[in-house]
This record gives C-alpha cells, structure tokens and sequence, in this order.
C-alpha cells in the first residue's frame, strides 16, 4: 500500500521543455492533494466529504446581490478603482469592533489588514518573518494549506502531537525549547483537519510554554464563528495580545467566493506585512471588499451565521449518527463542537488509501489523513467535511462509506 | 539637497517592541516611495501628477453594475463559491482569443492564470524562478512595482539604460552575457515610468540576444491597449513564445478595483505558477472574474477602450502642449505613443526632490524619479500621470509646475 500512496503525495516532475531552472523553493512545495482529488470528485453524482465548501445554500445571494447593487450606485467609480494596500476602512473597523464585542479582545481598525481569504495571511506571514532553515511548529495532523505554502520558506518544520485537548504539552515544550522557534501555526477552534478544539486549560499550558519565547504564535481562527453550542474558550491573541498574529475569514460566514480574509497584528509587524502585501499584489480586490462591508451593514449577521451553525450542526449530527450506526468495531471519530471537519482513525491495517479508492467505486468521496502529515504517518486517518453537502446525501454517503470499510476489515 | 533625499526613499526602521527577527528578504524590499507620496497627496484640492490611476470618469460603473446584477442573479451561488486556481474558464478563453485576434499570439486558455491584477504575476513568477543572488535585468528607469516585488527574491539587479527605442542593445548584451540571467523583466509597450515603447527593430535586437540563452523573458503589458495611434510592434512572445512569460490586466481597461491580471506562461512555467498561486491565495476573486466575463461579453469593448485612448491622447497632448508653453530651457520630455505616463528630465543641478517640494506648497503633486533606479540616480527626473486628471487640471497643474521650475533655474 505504501507504493500507493506515494504518487498522490509527491509532487509530480513537471515536463521541462526549457533549460531554466526553478527556484529551490518550489522542489519544497508539496501541490495540493486535495485539489487533485477535487478535480476526480467533480462529477455531482459523487457525495462528496473530501472538500471543504461552504454549503452553497446558506450563501445569502440576495443580500449579497442587494449590497453589490447599492455600492455600484451609490459610490461606483470609487468601488472600481484603485485602493489603500490596509483595505477599507471601515471594513477594518468592523472587524476590530467585532474582535471586542465577541472576544473581548482590544484591537484597532491599524491593526487590520484586508487580504485576499486568509490563505493569503499565511504567505504575507511566511514572506515577512521565514527565513530558510528556520523552525516553524504546527500541529500533527497540521492544516495542508499552511504547511503548501510555508513550504514556500523552507522552514524546517517541528509538527507537535494534536491530543483531544490540544497539543501535546511535553512535546510542545519540547518543540520550543531555545526560544527560538519562528513560528508556532495552529488552529485552536474547531482545527482542519481534525475537528478539535483546544480546551481553555490546554491554551493556558500553551501559552505559558510561549510567553518569554521569541516565536511569534499564527493563530488561524478561520472557524471560530462556527461554533455549535456554548462559547470558545478565550483565543492565544487574548493572552499574548503582542505575539500573536490572528487570522480571520469571512469565507465561512459570508462568502468564499469574494475571497476575503484578514490578519490582524501588533503594530511593527503589520507594518512589514503591508510592504509585503503592497509588493505581492498592491491591495485586496475593493469591489468585494466594498460589498462585504456594505452587506455587513445592512444584514443581522449574528443570525445569519446562527442559521449556518443551526444548519452545520445538524449535519454533523447525521453524520455521526450514522457513522454510530454502520461503521464497523476499530473505526473511531472526533465529534468536533465546530467548524467543518470530522476526523475518522480507521482499525489498525486498514488503509485510508485503498478507502479513499474503494469509496469512489461507490461514488463516495473521502479525503486520505496522510498529507496533513508532514513526517510521514496518518495512513490510518480520513478527514471527511460535513459542512457541504444536506443531511440526506450525508446519511447515503456515510452508508456507503460504512459498507466498503467493513467489507475492508471483514 | 542629497540629505533631503534620503528620508523619503529608504524605508523607515520600524519600531521594534517585539524581540522576534523579521526575515532577511524584508530588508532588500523599498517600501513603496509612490505610497508615502500618494498619502501626502490624498487631499483632493492637490492636483496630482505623482500616481498611476484611471481617469474615473472612463470607468464604466453602469455596465459593471449591470454585469454584476446579471451573474449574481443567474449563478450567484457559484459565482460566491470557492473555484479553481486557475481561473474562470471563460475568461480565460477570452483572454487567449483576444491574443490571438489582437496580437497574433498562438495561446490557449490553459496557458492563462488569473491573478490578483498584474502585480501579482511578479509575486508568483518571483517565487517560482528566483533563487537569492540570481541575476534579473531591468530597464534603468525600471517600474518601482517590480523592483519592490522581485526584491523580496532577493535577486541581483542588472539594470540596462533605457534608451528612446528601447534598451541599449550593448548594455543588454553584456547584462545577458553567460546566459544564465535569470530574467529580464521588461515593459515593451509605454514604460513605466518613461513612457519609452521599443521599436520593432529594437524588440528585433533583444530577441536575438535573448534567444539561446536560459533567460526568461517577463513581458509586462499592463499599457498594451493604450495605444494611441497606429499598432504596437509584435510582442516580444512572439518572438520567444516558450521563454517570454506575459502578463496583463484589466485594471487600465475595465476597472482596478477588481484586480483582475493574468499571467500567459507556457505550460511547465505555466504548471509551477499554479502551484504558488494556489499556495499564496488558493484562488482570485471569483465573483469579480464572474462579472468581468460578464461584463466583457456583453460590452463592446473595443469602443470602450476607443473612448478611453481619445480620452488619454487628449489628455497628453494638453499636457505636453502645456509644458512647451510653459518650460524653461533645458526641460525635456518623452512624448508616449500611449499609456499612462510623461517622463521629465530637469535642467542639470536642478533637483526632482526640490521640485517635489516646490510643488506641493502650490498644491501639485510630481514623483521623483529616484526611487525608479536601483543603482542611484535620476535625481534630475520626474515621472509625471496624464490619466488621472481631465485637461483643464492638467493645464492648470502644469503651469504652476512650471513656475516652480522656472524659479528653481532662473
């Protein structure tokens, strides 16, 4: 099985025709597994748990629609030209007023910059603090996206443990002994792709291992309004206000599409991060940026985004309740209290590669644990999403699911 | 006059609380000279020649609105979901029809990369071919954007003279001796800042200095539609198709606020691109692809940009009658077949940093032409924008500058 699984996640050789070198950076740079596998998953009879999307029907496309008609009117000419690299301001506003209200924490609108989905954070972030060789810790399994395109740094990579709780404490430790670590990335609400939350205790564990340290702490915080029940314990950025960079989306809660993100930093790093945002691409796209702070206006959000949790809550109960219901002894699952991710562990030998091949023969599609693993490992593991597709087509796919793993560990 | 120079053009320290090491490739990067200047300048009493902007008057607000209507209420859902790396599939087919009807070009859509405006092609090619101290030849005067961009590759800069027809053929050759530069990065058509466009014979001699060798060619066309009268030369792609590497935008014809470039690479360049782009952001903006698409299928846009070549050619012609009115003796001036930008040369010992200074007090804003050179100098020159401003503020704007210099060299 081994030799399987290698193709998949090992970039393949690129047909060169030139005699020009790439740059070193790139041979670093794993290509997205999971876009190659979204490209064999796009056919829509194909139940579909390997992405990440939104659920399409919870994208209000009339609000957004109505804020997109107001700003070309009321203030087109100055929507469609060229910007300020920070973003609009009062968008920026929003944001640190909703940081205080819903996280108590105490922000400027200075101390946000628009980007372009919080993918984008990731490499701002990477281009203005990674040299090569440098330490970067993130979580094991840790979130494909940041390891792509930290890669880009050749960072040497430090992957801590995720446990139910959080990281690992003694390898955390561990990992930043020295004190000299660049960077520790992690998710602590409702990670991808686990689905864990870090407990309130385990930040704290946390966050007495970083302070004094000279890491400075990514705290990606793309779910943390897809909460399902009760509140999140409080973010790192609430304990280490000046070490830590905290990223937010609004991809989740208004519109992927629109590709709008944000990171928000301590003033002496913000300002490096707006060279570097200004030198990568001069500014977010204003048009949208315009709209989403138009339609953040004018719509009662917080019951928006309680619909989407309403609706996302629902969808990973169907999921685990059917997974209780067909999967056989040895498969065991994280019931994540967020976001859009449920981590399965299937029983020992059994192959998440060959699930992975054997569901789609069923027109199932599941995404294999393995590249979320930087030193190797998780071949045992699926992260499937519950966020996109409704209730039915989860409960059909589960089934079959259940079926070809059992028909696996007979 | 040096001593005032300095301050404006070399990047402040930042006030650093935190104790954590901002990474090497930050240090090589100018912060954008154009920004300071353009913050001085917001003031709308001011008339500005210092940036780069569309007249907003020849942005088509109503037709954008309309697109926008029209695709959020026909497939708003997908047009706000998250789509692929590349691009929506349609514009892209539009863009490689319109190479091939408008410049001959034998490009397919697989070959186009939509990005977040031109600048962003600089980021990704960037990161895919520039290793630290790898060689990148840049016209002197060089586009500052580029300089900024590709710096944080930390490259070697080899810049070669700008001449009226394009870059010294005998500098180019020696910058290209080896051939293992590995690019040269240039604007064939309406440089910026010069306004310089090659001639045929021109792009001819650095073809044949280029072929052979494993350079790549970056081939900035961001004023190729702006051409006043008669037919640019063939692009320099034409020539060197698998080695030239081309970029676009939408932002000097449809509206910059969308950020919409592209980036037309053969396909092993083509293969690494994507890889960066999708680790640096996932993907562009879809909504705004969606309703530029639109836009561009249902519009006429070869009246469109009709409109806005009369528009600039009229606003060039004032400026430059203007300042043969109103310049001293010793004054010169290009006089671009298109594009966006006048480039001033002042009398010996006369300062653009003074003139900078002079000019403001009576409410003209002018760039410096410092910060477009690398290796130091230009400080006689000015770069000055004809887009932006409508004639009676171009007349009005350069009468006073010339006042200015007037008194500066009497």
């Amino acid at each position: 099985m081994a030799g399987k699984q290698k193709p998949v996640q090992v970039q393949e050789p690129v047909p060169l025709r030139l005699t020009c070198a790439f740059a070193r950076r790139m041979h670093a740079t794993p290509k997205s597994f999971i876009r190659e596998i979204l490209k064999v998953t796009e056919n829509p009879d194909i139940i579909s748990f390997a992405g990440g999307l939104p659920n399409p029907d919870l994208i209000d496309v009339r609000g957004i629609a109505q804020a997109a008609t107001d700003v070309l009117r009321d203030d087109g000419r100055a929507a469609l030209q060229y910007a300020t690299t920070e973003g609009y301001p009062p968008l920026r506003q929003y944001i640190a007023d909703r940081y205080r209200t819903r996280l108590g924490l105490d922000v400027s609108p200075e101390e946000i910059l628009i980007t372009n989905g919080s993918q984008q954070c990731l490499d701002l972030i990477g281009k203005i603090l990674v040299d090569p060789g440098d330490r970067i810790v993130i979580e094991r399994p840790g979130y494909l996206g940041a390891i792509q395109v930290f890669s880009l740094y050749e960072p040497v990579f430090v992957p801590v443990e995720l446990e139910p709780e959080g990281p690992d404490p003694a390898a955390f430790e561990t990992a930043l002994a020295g004190g000299d670590a660049k960077l520790f990335y992690g998710i602590p609400n409702s990670q991808n792709p686990s689905g864990i939350t870090y407990s309130e205790e385990r930040r704290k564990a946390c966050v007495d291992i970083l302070a004094g340290t000279r890491t400075i702490v990514v705290e990606d915080d793309a779910y943390g309004e897809l909460r399902f029940s009760g509140r999140s314990p409080p973010p790192l950025k609430k304990y280490l206000p000046d070490q830590t960079i905290l990223t937010g989306s609004l991809s989740k809660i208004v519109a992927p599409g629109m590709r709008l993100g944000w990171v928000c930093a301590h003033l002496p790093i913000m300002d490096q991060l707006v060279v570097a945002k200004q030198a990568s691409d001069l500014h977010s796209n204003f048009l949208s940026q315009r709209i989403a702070s138009r339609y953040l206006e004018d719509t009662d959000i917080d019951a928006h985004i309680r619909k989407i949790r309403d609706a996302y809550r629902k969808q990973r109960d169907c999921m685990i309740a059917t997974m209780q219901d067909v999967m056989p002894e040895g498969v065991s699952w994280t019931e994540p209290e967020g976001g859009m991710f449920i981590w399965v562990t299937l029983p020992p030998g059994c192959s998440s590669m060959e699930v992975f091949t054997h569901a789609l023969r069923e027109q199932v599609a599941v995404l294999p644990g393995i590249p979320f693993y930087i030193d190797g490992g998780g071949t045992d593991t699926l992260r499937l999403n519950f966020s996109n597709a409704d209730t039915g087509r989860i409960a059909e796919g589960i089934e079959r699911l259940g079926q070809v793993i059992r028909s696996m560990t007979r």
